[in-house]
């Protein structure tokens, strides 16, 4: 990890810069993919699964018994782990279904607005050395909450062509109603324009490498919307001279663990927090079995040195991290200061890796800077917003003449027409 | 207007299909755009300026004191009216603040978000025949709610390279910071990109032609997300027997004078509402100053007559309209039925041109059936939010255990360790 003693704002954007995503061999390739998935359908898909995954797929959709049999195959100790952490996301995610309040805007005028589900949602849960259960839960369970009436889950065979039962599990208990064997850029593009197996979805959600990523881009072309773009995983953690070094050290070694191309800062006014964490690190890791990427990813790592906390939060806005510790003395008072960042965790036992998986919180954030201007994943996300509106006879009338006069202004008169032809009807009425 | 009379359900994605948009000659022209602008700034966008609007633009910022002049400019009636309908787009934006709650979501855990505004919201407000100050209100006031610092607003010149005071004046009562004098997709490109005199924005809103369109999907690519696709202008009215022909008529003809690629429907369960309306629109379109217009936007119009109401709302939702008129007895019941519109209209005196101006609801709404998958601007679309989590010594002994063992199952030990690291330095407090 470098050190950087008191940078200069003037440095800041530098120091900002994450390590660079190039795309230039990634692009032909994903626009390939989505051509031919786009025309080609199953059959393509099962090329491209064959190419990147190994096993030919004769059948994409998980059939009903194996997804209920998986229940059997996950060990107990897990199952109930997966319920817990299931229980507490459905909590959280719960109280952010918004509710519709009637305002009236003008005397006779009431207008409101109500969310709606999307009706199909995608979900997208990448392959890997282990199979990414948590994720399918911070996916299924608000999709779930919000309503949606079919909720597609795309995700990689492994070498023998099944899919993790831990995954069919965390997929049954959180209400995922069908389960396709693909993956990569092939998969987002079967849920974008659908082929004989995979239904076209609403909407497209969850993380993915490059190529999933690119191909979640530009799927938008084509008018399907997604969740957000999603690049490798970052923490931040900020803490002054009350920090624990050891807990800071697991902290950054859990996020540069995920990937060589992962970013972890830590942040402190204190000089001894500086040389205190490093050592704490550096011994921490050889006993981590991903060590190696662990190693690689703190590469691109720092520990800043900055003149007081409130600095370390300024940086910390600009820089807009996916993951922010706060340990320090008075995190709650500070978290008031923090604009951009995708989740926030304070004080001293409140680690990444609780949000990561159990705490209820989304783990599925904006990473790369686009917490600036990204959500992170919320039941929200799994619905949009329809406005509604009443104009009572006596609204139009006291209205009325306002919108004649502007649609007048702009020009448009069958704008202001009809407006007019019921205001004449209401005055015949009263006459 | 086409007359369809119980089209069979098989039909209704033919009839649903909307007048074809053909991006096969925007494509490479916005794609060169784009590209300048990245590279060339300020002299790019004179450039493009200059081609496509006809001025030389020296200083696109608007001088203060211009923006500060317009309102003489502008008649006090329409002063008057703007500020009337900028009221209640306030009152109902203002509504649209998500709230903070925390909620404990394990013994020990608690969890909340909150919304955050993006720093820098960029709009745009297209040209034409007549100065578009309504959607300068309807994306400044969600964008000052929601607390965005700056509110930068670019919409094109007219021939002599002025901005009509209109523009100017609602902007300056609704917030806005920054106005420059640039259109199409050379002024998306600036605000996606920067350029010497644009800032460089967060997120980008508006409506715009093709290129606008094309501009704002494609920027997306480059990590700056915007509103929602936009395209023609439509509306559906659904009425039965209480309906009243010729407000019909006028609510039709205020959506097909927008352009000549707008769609216009009308459905009902009743037959002879077909052949009134259809003669009250040909009645009203004689004296329409944007008669072709209209005429042209009728020919990809239809009349179509149902089963029944039930199957009008079936339909409605199949189609997802912008627009949604419900002039029936009994709209309200009807209305809870609404799974995919972008602005509703309830009962015979609630016409869609008072939401276009002056009722309080958002007109830059989701055209083209993307009210299937996309929200209308709402103060929300201003704003992004993050996730908070606080965990007690004790929250954090009873879900440790949870979470160690997910982490482990996943295979990251570092996410594990992070908690281990914690519960033991616990039970040594504890002994």
């Amino acid at each position: 990890m470098k050190i950087v003693t008191y940078p200069l704002k003037g440095s800041w954007p530098m120091l900002c810069r994450r390590p660079a995503s190039d795309y230039t061999d990634v692009d032909p390739v994903v626009r390939e993919i989505l051509g031919r998935i786009k025309t080609g359908g199953d059959s393509a898909l099962r090329f491209f699964t064959e190419k990147y995954d190994g096993p030919i797929i004769r059948k994409f959709r998980v059939p009903a018994g194996e997804i209920a049999g998986s229940a059997a195959l996950v060990a107990e100790e897990l199952r109930s782990a997966i319920l817990t952490a299931k229980e507490n996301i459905a909590k959280f995610h719960r109280c952010q279904i918004p509710g519709t309040a009637v305002v009236e805007t003008y005397p006779g005028v009431s207008c409101w607005q109500k969310s709606v589900p999307v009706e199909t949602a995608g979900l997208y849960v990448p392959g890997g050395t282990a199979p990414l259960f948590s994720t399918v839960l911070m996916l299924a369970v608000p999709a779930s909450l919000a309503g949606c009436s079919r909720i597609i889950l795309c995700t990689p065979p492994e070498k023998d062509g099944r899919i993790d039962p831990a995954i069919l599990f965390a997929a049954s208990v959180s209400g995922v109603t069908d389960i396709f064997t693909a993956g990569g850029a092939q998969a987002i593009a079967a849920m974008a324009y659908g082929t004989e197996s995979v239904p076209r979805v609403d909407k497209i959600f969850g993380p993915g490498n490059m190529y999933v990523t690119r191909a979640k881009e530009m799927i938008q072309l084509d008018g399907v919307p997604i969740d957000m773009p999603a690049g490798p995983s970052e923490v931040l953690v900020i803490s002054d001279n009350t920090g624990n070094p050891s807990f800071i050290a697991a902290d950054l070694l859990s996020q540069a663990e995920h990937g060589t191309d992962s970013q972890v800062l830590f942040l402190t006014d204190t000089p001894e927090m500086i040389t205190a964490v490093k050592s704490e690190v550096e011994n921490q890791l050889e006993d981590l079995p991903r060590k190696e990427i662990a190693a690689k990813s703190l590469e691109n790592s720092m520990l800043i040195l900055m003149r007081s906390i409130g600095e370390c939060v300024g940086f910390s806005n600009f820089y807009a991290p996916e993951h922010l510790i706060l340990a320090t003395s008075d995190p709650a008072s500070l978290s008031e200061s923090i604009r951009n960042a995708g989740s926030v965790f304070l004080g001293k036992y409140s680690c990444e890796s609780a949000g990561d998986y159990a705490s209820g919180t989304n783990h599925t954030l904006p990473t790369g800077g686009f917490a600036r201007n990204y959500s992170g994943v919320t039941t929200g996300s799994f619905m949009k917003t329809i406005s509604f509106q009443e104009i009572s006879g006596d609204g139009l009338r006291s209205l009325g003449p306002v919108i004649e006069r502007l649609a007048e202004a702009e020009q448009l008169h069958g704008h202001r027409n009809a407006v007019t032809i019921r205001l004449n009807s209401l005055s015949n009425v009263r006459s």
